[in-house]
Parts: C-alpha cells; structure tokens; sequence
C-alpha cells in the first residue's frame, strides 16, 4: 500500500542508483526537457498516463506506483526552510543577496507583477571557459501583472 | 554619524523616488550592467572609489556615505528566511521546488562541486511573447569542485 | 525624507483615524474596488499616478509620500508568520484545515497548476441571515497550469 | 492496532489512487458537499456513523478504521507554517498580503468580531474565461462581535 | 500623528503608573468588568465612543487618542509565540500539557466544534484557603458546533 | 519492549477508540475527575500503583505497559509550539489575547508572583443558555508569591 | 514619559557603568541579597516602595522611574530563545544535556512534581581551587508536587 | 545492527522500568555520584569499558550496547530549544529570568570568562524544611577567563 | 532497497563500533586525509568507484551501498540549526562571537569576496602544552573575489 | 546616556569608516592581535583600563563610552542563528558539513570532551597560491575533558 508520492520518489532515486541511469537519458526516453524530467521524478511534477508507464519500466515500478506518478503531488524538495546543501544554499543565496535588485528590475521593465513560476521553464547548461568552465542557467517566466479591480 | 550601510541605503532608495531615476540610467553612469548597480546600491556589493562618487553625485550623498559605500557590507537584503513579497517569493519557490533538480543535473554534467554565487553574474531581459511577455533571467556561475585531500 | 512605503502606510492609517474616513469612501474616490483600494493604502498595491495624486489629497500628503505610492511596495502584512490577530487567524485556520482540501478539488477539476494570487480580485459583503448576519468573500483567480517542457 | 486518525487518511487516499476515484462522486456516495467531503476524508471534519460507514465501504476501510472516522481529528492539515506547495501557498500569500485588508473591510462593516472558521462553508467552482478559465471560491462565514462584559 | 493603538497602550500604561491607578477603579468609572477593561486599555478590545472619553479622562489623552480607541485593535499581547514572563507561562503551560484533555472532554460532551474565544468572558478572583489563597479563574465561551454542508 | 510513555499513551487512545469507552466512565473507574484522568491517559501524570492497574483492565494493557503508568511522564501534549488544531488554538488565543490582562490583574490582587499549574484543578462542564450552550471552565491555581531573599 | 520597566532597567544599568558601581555595594544598601538585588536591577523582580526609594538615589531615577520599580515587570531577560553569550549559554547546554537527568533524579527523591522557581534562591560564590578557582552556586527551589483532583 | 547511541538508551529506559531500579543504586554498581550516573545512563556522557560491563550487567545489553556506550555520544537532551517538560522548564526559566544576573554577578567576581560546563559538577540533595521541603542543588564550574592574545 | 545516502552513513557506523575501528586508520587504507575520510564517510563527501570499493571492504558493504557511496550526498550534518552538542555548538560559538571579525579581516586583507569552503582543506592537530594540551586546526580556503560586471 | 555596549561599538565602526582606519593598525595601538582587537572593538571582548583609553584616543570616544569598553559585554555577533553575509555563511556552512567530523577527530584524539572556545586564540593569514591566494586561518583550543564524578 503506497500512501504518499514520497515513497514513489524513494523507489525511483533507490533504482537510479542501482541502475546506474542518468537523468539526461530518462528525459530522453520520457520525452521531455532534462530539468522537467528530474524535477518529476523527484516528486514535484505530474506525469502523463503515458510518462507514467514509461516511468514504470525504466525504473521498474508497480502499477500502483505508476498510479501515483500521475497524481498532482505536493510539492517543495528541501527539508528546511534554509537548505543546508551547498549547491543549493548557493541558489538560496542568490535569492537572499540579489532578491530585492531582482525585484527593483522587473518592476522597472515591467511594473508590478510577477515572474511565474508556474509558466516556467529552466534550461542548465555547461559552459566552457578557459579559466574553468561555468554552469549557465537560462530561467523563463511568464511577466504576471497585477491590475487594479 | 553614520554607522551601517543600511542607513546609505535608505538615502539612496529615498534619493531615487524623490528624483524619479531609473536603475539602468544608473547603471550607465556607474559604468557596470543593471543587475551589479542595483545590487551595489541596495547594499549587497562594495563600490570602487571612482564608482562611489558618482553614486555621490547622483544620490547627493555626504562624504561620509562615500566613505560607506566602499566599505564590504554586511549582505544579505531580506527580512525574514521565507521572503513574503510575491515576486521575491517566486524564486524562493524555484529554489525549493526545484532545488534538488538543480543539484541532480549541475551534478550529472560536472561531479561533487556548486555554482559559485561569488564568481556569478546575471542578465535580466524581457523576451517578447504574443502569449505575454516573459522574463528571461540568464545566471551563469563559476563550476567550483569539491576535491579529495 | 522618505525612506520607505511603510512610512507612508503609516501616515495614510494615522490620517484615516484622525478624519475619521471609510474605506468604502476612499475607495470611490480613488475609483477602484474597496478591497483592492484598501489594500494599495496599506502598502500591498502600486498607485497609478492620478490615484497617488487623489489619494495625497484625501490624506492630506506630501509629493514625496505621493511619489512613493507610484513605487512597487515589498508586500506582506503580516508581522509573524502565523498571525495573531483572531479575525486575520481565522483566514490562516482556513488555509490550514482546508488546504490540502482546496488543493485536491481544484486539481480534480483543472489538473496540475495553481489559483492564481496574482491575477485575482476579492470582493466582501454582508449576507444578511436570521440566525445571524454572514461574511461572504468571493475570490476569483485565473488558473494557472504546470506544463511539460 | 490504528492509534491515529493520520494512518486512517493514509488508507483513505492510498485507496483513492487505487481505485482511480473522484472527490465529487465519493460526496455524492457520501451526500455532503465534495469540499466538505473531501476535508473529512483528509482528517478534518467528524464522520457520522452512517457517513462513516459509507466511507468504509467506498475505501474498504476496516470497522476499526471506520470508528476512527467518527471520532473527532486533531485538525491542520499542513507540515510546515508556512506551506510549501505553491497551490496552497498562494492562499497563505493572499492571507499575508490581503490579511489587513481583509480585518478593516469585516470591522467597517461589522464592527470588531471575527468571521467564523467553524461556522463556515466554501464553494469552489470553474468560472469560463475567454482569456483562460479562473477559480471562482465562495466562502460565507457567520460573523462573530466581541462583546462587552 | 498617532499611528497605531500600540502608542496609545504606552500612553495608557505610562498614565496608570505615573497617576497611581488601579485597574479595578478604572472599570468602574469605565463602567465595565475589570478583565474586559483591563484588555481594551491594553490595546486588545475596542472602546465605545462614551467608553473611549471616559478612558480619554482617567488617563488624560489627546483627542485623537481616544479616537484610536475607537479603532478595532491588531490583537494579540504577547511578544513571542511561547511567553516569557513565568505567570503568562504557566497559561500557556495549562494550554500545552492539558490541550489535548481539553479537547477531549469538550468534544466528549458537545461532539466537534469549538469553545469561543470570541463569544467569551473571564472572571478572576481571589479564593481563600488555609493553606494559602488561590487564583480562581471562570471562562465561559459559547460552543459552537461543525456542520456538514 | 516499551521505550516511552508515549506509547502506552497510542495503546490507551487505539483501545479507547475500539471499545468505544467515554472519559467520564474511565474516570469513575480510575475513582478520580475526568480533568485529571483523561490527562493522565493522555500521558500528561502519573498513575498510582493502584491506578494503573484498573487502566490495565480498563485497556487491556501488559504488566510492562501498567509499570509504565507510574513513571513520571515528559509532559507537553502539543506538537507545535502554536497548536493547530481550532479547539486548542482558541486557548493558545486567549493566552495570547488576554495574557497581560491575567497577568495585570492577579498581580494587582495578589502583588509579584504566579497562579500555579502543578498545584492547579480544572472543572470543565456544559453551562445551559438558550441562545446556545457554553462551556464553563473553573480553574483553580494556588498563588505562589516572589519573595525577597 | 517612561512606558515601560526596560527603560529605567537601561538608566540603571546607565547610571551604574557611569558611576563605577558594584551589584555586591547595591545589594548592602538596598538590604538584600547581591543575586534578589541584581535580577530586581536589570527588571526582572518587583521592589518595595523603601527599597525603590534607595536605588532611586543609588542611580538617580526620577519620581517616575521609582514608581516603576515597584510595578511588576514582564520578566525573561534573554533576547533569544537560544542565548548566544558565552557564560550564559553554557547555563542553556547544562540544561539541555542534564534536563532529562535532573527530572529523573528530582522524581525518584520526591515523585512528580516540580522545583519551584518562584520560592526559589541562588547564591553565587568563588570556590578557591588551586587548580583554577570555581564558580559554586547553590539553588534552593521549594519542591511542588502534582496531586490527584 | 545499532546506528545510535540513542537506540542504546532506549533499551537502558526500557530495562529500568521492566526491572524497576533506582537511579541511586545503579550509580552505587557503576561507582559514581548518581548525577553522572543517570546523565551517562540517558546517552550524555561516556562510560569506560568497566563501567559499561556493569551497565551492561545491570541492563542486560547485547556486547554490541556496550560498545556504543563507550562511544562519546552526541549530546543534547531536549526535543525542542524551549522545553515543555514542566519540571525542566522551570530550569529554562531560571536562566532566562536570572540569565543576565547570573552574568553579571560572575563577572563582578571573576572578570570576562565564563563557568565551564564541562569541567562541572552537579549534586541533587533533598532539604527538609517544616514549609515543604526544597530540592537543593550544588553546581561547581571551574572559571575559565578570556585572555587578551 | 537503500533510498538515501543516509542510510549507507548508518550503516557505516554501525559497522565502525561494532568492528572497533579508527578514523585515523580508515584514513590510511582509502588513501586520503582523517578529515576527508571521516567527512565522506559520514555522508558529507563523495567517493570514487575505488575508494567507494575499499570502504566497502573495511565496513562489509553490499554493492547497492558501495554504489551509494559514489553518488553526491545531500550535505549538512547537523540536525538543528543551532546544534546542541558542546564540542560542536564550541564552533558554532566561534562564529557567532568572531563572525563579524573574521569578516573584517578578510575583507582587509583580500577585499570583498569569500574564503571558499569547497576549495577548502582543514587538518586537526593535537598540540602539547604543558598547560594542558590543545587541539590546533589548520583551514585554509581559497580567496574567491566579487568583481563588477 | 550610553546603555548598551552596542552604542559604543556603532561609534567605534563609524569613527572607523570616518578616519579610514586599518585592523591592523589599530591592533598595533592597542598592543594585541588584530583578531582579539577586532573583536574587542566590535564588542565581543572586554578592554582593559589601558586598552580602553587608547582606543578612546583612536575613535575619539567619550569618558563614558570609554568605561562601557572596560565592561563585560553580551556576546555574539550575528543578527539571526543562521548568518546571511556569504563570507560568514561560508564558516556556518563549515561548521554544518564538517561539525560531526570535527567531533570524531577530536574525540578520538582526546577522548569526551571539548576544545574551549575561551582559552582560545585565531591568526588569520594570507596564503600565497599561483593558483589563486587562499585565507589561511590557525585555531587553538585548548582541550577540556569531561570527567566522571
């Protein structure tokens, strides 16, 4: 009896590793980009029924399990509310040093709104340099304006 | 008697509304893209000598704050560990619904490491889309690995 | 000077009190709804300039305060993140017992995405009733879905 | 041996993925409103006996689990103050950047009271929108005065 | 400029001190129990206009004072979640380790619902005993039942 | 193997539930209040030698789990510091609401010291009112003074 | 106008740094013990309108500040949860690291119960030691014990 | 397989009450004061190979239980910062009401430094007294000074 | 089935107690320093197929675990923000009294940048001093500057 | 009127920006090590009469601030448990990643107990590196073991 989406996410990380798979060929195998592929294993976005089953023999799931890949699941990865992971702290401080500079530069551009983070997407790069190659991160998301009523 | 840089800050947030300035014309006479002079002005960045009197100029600062503005700051610019403005929140939300989508992936392409959030830079642009607008962030970060010693 | 939205909150609530104003009236010479005009008072909505400027005249402000209500605020009213007030408690009492709740049906109903917080108005009434008159909120959000990329 | 309400929600919506159910039908079975319905099937609302009953025969749920049902829950349905899933958490943002407009507005019209959590119902529909389908949400609480003593 | 009851509190409590005062009299000429008193001076219930004048006399305030007395308060008393001071304490102490007994026992003789903290009153008084007098305490709240909807 | 009070105390709530018993039943057999009992079942005192064993017959509990009983327990029923549930939390708000009035007044009555919770009673019972019944709370706390040393 | 005791504890704690005064001095001439007399200073004990009267001519207060001195004071004197001075810190970690030892220790002596730490002392002295002198300090709380009601 | 010295106090709390011993008596067969004893017992301090063949004995542990207690364990007694146990909180409340005094009065007396929890001491004693008798405690911690370097 | 690195970190202790092993010793066999050895072993670093292979053999590993050992950890080991164990909270105090020392250092000596905790190597060293022996840690990281763009 | 050390060291840090001081040059004056001086000056350390009069001199500080330097101050340097600033957040991080590490070196080293972070000392260099200058910091503790009683 599965009662959650986490125990989903436990039996894809355990075959993962045991499979020696890499992200980037099961996004290739589930059809779409590898940032949404990763962030859906991983419990945070909603398969298909057709994903789902793809899902299910890669990793060699249940039915049960496919079952729960294609319910909305909810969502947010970290244990803390300040993530301890250094690659993540990082990001997280980039929101903290740089939140109000980001703030202040789309209110410029585009008034006041939002950047979504629903009609989002997010493409992760290598990039090379001779003085050590970068990570290049290309964010996109919809400008959300708020209106009078 | 100024004695933080949180207090040169507000003059030159009270400074930019009173004088309706724009941060990119800003930027341009500070000679450094948007994203930097936004930060450096909110507090998050050291200005040079030569910067800061500009910022002098522009802000109608006193020496002293010159002075302030080429000290390190203390950084960091919010108010509580979860931010509760709305766009600020969204990256928040980015971080930790994606969070471990990113470490997976920065992962897969490089080994054990983070992005640095020190050797990093961001673009932030507006992409034109008959579907409404978007904003397109592009933050690139030097790939620092972990090594065995 | 003004180093700050909040300061301006602070005189627009301080200037209601002693004129002894309504929002219902405000908000009719502001020419927008009550709850969104309430809202832009306390410092959560941006003015346009003709507001700011209507609104410097009810409350009897300065052109730099009324510059500052054109400024995109930092929002959140709350100064904990559970609220202490009972009335304002009852709305996160909502959100904590139904949440999961208003999270399944809007999922069944429109699949992966969110209520938009953005893209939403609010409106307030009296519900006259026998055994004691009701509270009835309407919340309109557009739904905003996840999708694959 | 069930020593919670908790292990029983886990049967109930372990069972709902199983068997492929919808909250709207299984509040038609149980004759009660698919928000409050769904609400007690995740632990937030008293079961009557004959409720419960259903309730069990819908989930095949034991008569020790079906006694859990009727008894009283330790509501809330959310793990951290601040929820992290972006569909709820967009209710706690209007919470947080609405909180105060929503006390002036009841207390203008009301005078100082609460609105009622318990004595309270919600609605949540589909609204068509041209410009995309929106979440329209009713919810009608009874008004509560505080009263001098 | 008043900005917010909070001022007002201060002026009152520095009043009571500087002029002697005893929270039972100023019932009395406020013409109400002392609890109910004691909380609206000390910022947590909202005055009538005679209340508010009356109040505006004992404690010598301004005009527009006793117009913010007036003014339904942001309520809640206590600077931290879990209170300090040893005699709030032991409160919040009753609340921890009888909660779950008080809730049974409501529950057992009126089914789900709530005992109001809204529709309420308290009375405290001295109750002699040989081995040393005690506090004695009598709250009354309306209870207020869930219904299926 | 029983390793904690904690779980003597799920056996009591599971038993409790499967054979449908009341508290105040219980409690005529313990031969103590209802206040007190239902909080000793609750893992909050500790049981007599006696005691415990007529809540081992009562439950159905091993020798290892009635030795248990008589073990001076962690007390603290709440999970969170603030407690979720809406029964509980209007006690945590009138704390929190009314705390420095309870705190003003006692002190007014009694000069510096605290009404105590160790030695302390409850008395909770239905107050009959035709615009809807009450619960009436007693509580009885003896004064312990501060005293010079 | 003072507002509050932590205003007259900052001119006391003024004044004593100005004038090069000691607690052990303070303690003489107000009559009492150097620990009552320095936790009374710093705003966490009531004095007695002879002994305000004596430590507003030891640190020159106003009639105002005196009459405070005899108001009961919300005490806690810590600004954390957590304290992060040193010497006070290590009291939290021998709390922490013997807390459950000291309850297990206090109740096979007395049963269950408390310490008191309202009829409670503390003296603090130097203990010669020719390998560093020690702190002794020596608590005395009356024990409280729980009954049955 | 045992991961934590935690799962090794278990079984010592659950053989103490299985077998019904004293606290006193097993510091007696361990060979030391019954403070160590019983904070070495709850998985605070380290025995030596002796002692933990005693405790071995006494409990009944497998050889693998008495490895890990000779492993220094990860201390820390307390689930939460802010205790809820009644008896342990009383001991927060000491120093948090006394926190700043007990600061104070050592530094009057010994200069900058702080008392060492480390090298401590701690003895419970019970002291009769014809008012209720008290629970008297000695702590000894050696001084240790800041030095200038 | 092995869901988290977590559990090989379990394993891997339990292993080192049972089998009566040394860091130090460890250190030797994997070929890197005690500290990198000790901090990949308890879940903080990463290995490489050969050192994964011969930390298998040392603690008897199943090949799904010596996989695990090779997949990037999610890395902090601290279970509270503030931890609670004396040694370790000793280096938390370090930062909290010199945080802000450091950082002035630093930034005198460098500018405004960072000393990098992943190009980063610490070494412990027991120091002898007849005063009693000291423990001496060498940490060196690389100086990473902010630069405007 | 000063009535904190606070005070003393934000007229210190302004004077510092104001006459464009050094660390370095001050620890020279103050005749110590520019990590004690710099903590000393930032209000971590207590300065002696001498120490205090020349740094009088440096900043030009008041007779009174002067005295407050002499005074003991209440520790710890950072606004929240968890430092934002990057390059302070880098030594938290440490702190996390290598905290359990740490403790087994020293433990198995040393055997239980802590290394002081009183008598301690920090010298913190410039370590030249073509690859890139590194910080290289030196800590000594002086190790205190825990004993049995």
């Amino acid at each position: 009896m599965i009662s959650s989406r986490n125990e989903v996410t436990q039996m894809i990380v355990s075959a993962k590793v045991a499979k020696g798979l890499k992200w980037s060929d099961i996004a290739t195998r589930i059809g779409a980009s590898k940032e949404w592929t990763t962030a859906a294993c991983l419990g945070q976005m909603t398969f298909t029924k057709q994903q789902a089953e793809v899902a299910g023999e890669i990793f060699g799931l249940s039915d049960e399990a496919v079952a729960w890949l294609q319910i909305v699941p909810y969502k947010g990865s970290l244990a803390t509310a300040v993530p301890t992971d250094p690659l993540i702290y990082r990001w997280y401080e980039i929101v903290n040093v740089y939140g109000t500079t980001i703030k202040e530069l789309i209110h410029e551009e585009f008034g006041d709104g939002i950047m979504s983070a629903i009609d989002f997407s997010m493409d992760i790069q290598r990039e090379a340099d001779p003085k050590g190659d970068r990570v290049k991160v290309l964010l996109s998301g919809k400008f959300l304006p708020y209106k009078t009523y």
